[in-house]
């Protein structure tokens, strides 16, 4: 089943673009352990904050994600910049209406 | 600029399915308005709770959708099945780290 993990990233005051360039740094090998997809977004009345939308082939791929030496160091290097004040969403994706093949899916077409 | 609207939409107790139902329907009028991603889902530890992430070509392109005559048929429908405890964040996508051709995007390959 597809996982979602959507969610908000704060970051200490000024590094909002520091974490941005982090996380927007070319890692294709996240598609190889099951991204589907992986967006990284700002809003500007919504300071010191950034947004990512995550899709996975399983909650288990997104796990295996993390222990990825380059997402590692990636974590490493962004944890300094972080608040701690995280927020979000984790859920199981049941279908989409741009699909007419049927609510179910086995898989992303991205 | 593609945007991002992600959230959650709290029902009466009980409705959640029905509502999912509602959003799964099939819509391909969506994606000609620039609709570019519509995930439904749901987590089972939270419940009475639809989940939704939308990617949209631009912040006018899912205002127009609110428009059509679809969807807002699925929202007169929907309402009565709603809790009013709705949550989420909208955003503007800056790029992923799973496109290699830099960080900007026009479109998706979706």
């Amino acid at each position: 089943m597809t996982f979602a993990n959507v969610g908000t990233l704060g970051t200490k005051a000024g590094q909002r673009d520091a974490l941005v360039e982090i996380l927007l740094r070319p890692k294709p090998e996240l598609r190889d352990v099951g991204c589907l997809l992986y967006e990284v977004g700002i809003n500007e009345d919504v300071p010191d904050t950034v947004f990512v939308c995550e899709l996975w082939e399983s909650a288990e791929a997104h796990q295996d994600s993390l222990k990825l030496e380059g997402v590692q160091a990636a974590i490493s290097e962004a944890a300094p910049l972080l608040s701690g004040d995280n927020g979000g969403h984790r859920f199981t994706v049941l279908g989409s209406p741009l699909r007419t093949d049927g609510t179910r899916q086995s898989r992303h077409s991205l």
